[in-house]
């Protein structure tokens, strides 16, 4: 059984040893970000007695959990950024009490992501790549040395929060995600008297040629690149995969991010990654948290 | 045998399995950084040479080198940034024909001090820590996950080339190193009008209370806390080990390097991680070095 936690909603599914979802188990349960425990735990429940509906139920061995960061592995339990009520949720707990499952594998969804492109999409075969989703925020997992790492308490992967500028009032503001993700993209070009609202709006704008649409792909992407490279300066990584809906405001953004990481490189090491789009779509999610069960081989 | 090779110059010692070196085993060959392939051969040959003299030779079962980096773990060879006519110098093969050991192992010198570190040093029993070493240059190495990272060539831990700051017309200015390193530090505070001329002027100068060598200091620090919280963002770390000349320009230096990561922390696990100095001081290259063959246990 693979499960979902993000910031609005849990998902799950029942996935096969071969990637596959089991028809009719997936299910989502919108929980809002202002879910408390007791939310998380009836949606919880929901998700489970949809997956034990299957007749399949009957050969799931164990669960695999991706969620919204931070999340803390030595306790199982997850305190999701968006959802501000929900606070040390011992989710491995929760998940065993409603499934009777034992067996409960828990990693952040960043993680999960990086370890389905692994499995099956475009880091297949790489000991060291960086995966990194671009979208309203900006997260990510990493694989170094054949293993995906989890650090500490878990949450190794938030390329979102590296810091890539000079920190003024703000560090959020000089991070990666404060200014490569979709929302602040959009806001940089609104602030700079383009009229578009949306992301879509920003794509259609830089097909069409919009000089200010164009700078402001270009300053994400550059903004990504930088994150990426100095990644692959800590880690001397092979592989960028780029995921997420924003990063298709551009066919050629991955290029863009590739041409940064190029033209930042000190050394010729970290200079040399090559940057790919993901294959796995929306359900890299699920896909990955199944693999914290069926490719426990990768796990740090 | 351990052999640590330099921008400058070669080194050797036998250590036991106790990261004690054997008395007298222990050379440095100065090589100069026009050293070429010859050169370098012969400086490995007369280190061998004194190891071998030591009555305890015949217990040496293995050989550890830690060197200047690019290195290219792969294909065993070096290309050590200073020494501009060493290229893809096929080091194991080198040890192998000089000493007769079969089984030689190489990585970066970064990860070697951070191996000793973690073996005898301050970061013994973390399984998620940063070491860098301040001086001419910075760098370092990583352990995830209970494991020394060496990337797809070696090169990981590389900290000094993390870009923080706006990439403007040169990138190395806005990476850890263009910022923090003891010669930038100096040549900051010399533009400011401040007169001296190494870094111990600005230590004593600092501990004066003087005003450019108390900012010089603090931007210093202020760098490597930005290029660590990135770190530790990526890797969920737990420990950061500063050693290396420059880090002593201020007694308080780990704890703004400490300070400065909490300030621009956006994430909680990242903002938590501890500074302490380094346990090891001038014999942490050779004894990481003795550490590849005595602490295998702790390589990717």
């Amino acid at each position: 059984m693979a499960v979902d936690v993000g910031g609005t909603k849990a998902e799950a599914a029942l996935v096969r040893d071969d990637g596959s979802i089991v028809e009719g188990t997936r299910s989502r349960v919108p929980t809002g970000a202002s879910a408390d425990a007791a939310t998380l735990r009836g949606a919880i429940d929901e998700l489970v007695r949809t997956c034990a509906a299957s007749p399949e139920w009957t050969e799931v061995t164990a669960a695999g959990i991706g969620s919204a960061g931070p999340v803390d592995l030595p306790t199982g339990a997850i305190s999701p950024i968006n959802m501000t009520d929900v606070r040390d949720f011992g989710i491995v707990d929760a998940i065993r009490a409603s499934s009777g499952l034992a067996d409960v594998v828990l990693r952040l969804d960043g993680t999960c992501i990086a370890l389905a492109e692994l499995w099956l999409g475009a880091a297949r075969g790489i000991r060291n790549a960086i995966v990194i989703v671009v979208s309203t925020g900006v997260g990510g997992g990493i694989v170094s040395d054949g293993r995906l790492v989890a650090g500490r308490s878990g949450n190794a992967g938030h390329v979102g929060q590296v810091v890539i500028q000079q920190v003024e009032a703000s560090p959020a503001a000089a991070t990666v995600e404060g200014i490569a993700s979709g929302p602040h993209t959009v806001a940089w070009a609104q602030e700079r008297g383009w009229p578009g609202v949306t992301g879509e709006d920003l794509a259609a704008a830089y097909r069409a040629g919009d000089p200010v649409a164009t700078a402001a792909v270009a300053r994400s992407a550059g903004a990504v690149g930088v994150g990426l490279l100095d990644a692959a300066t800590l880690l001397d990584l092979e592989l960028a995969v780029i995921g997420g809906g924003f990063s298709f405001v551009a066919d050629d953004y991955p290029a863009q991010v590739e041409a940064a990481i190029r033209a930042a490189a000190v050394n010729g090491y970290a200079g040399r990654m090559r940057v790919v789009r993901a294959e796995l779509g929306g359900d890299a999610p699920l896909v990955g948290a199944a693999a914290l069960v069926h490719r426990r081989d990768l796990l740090g």
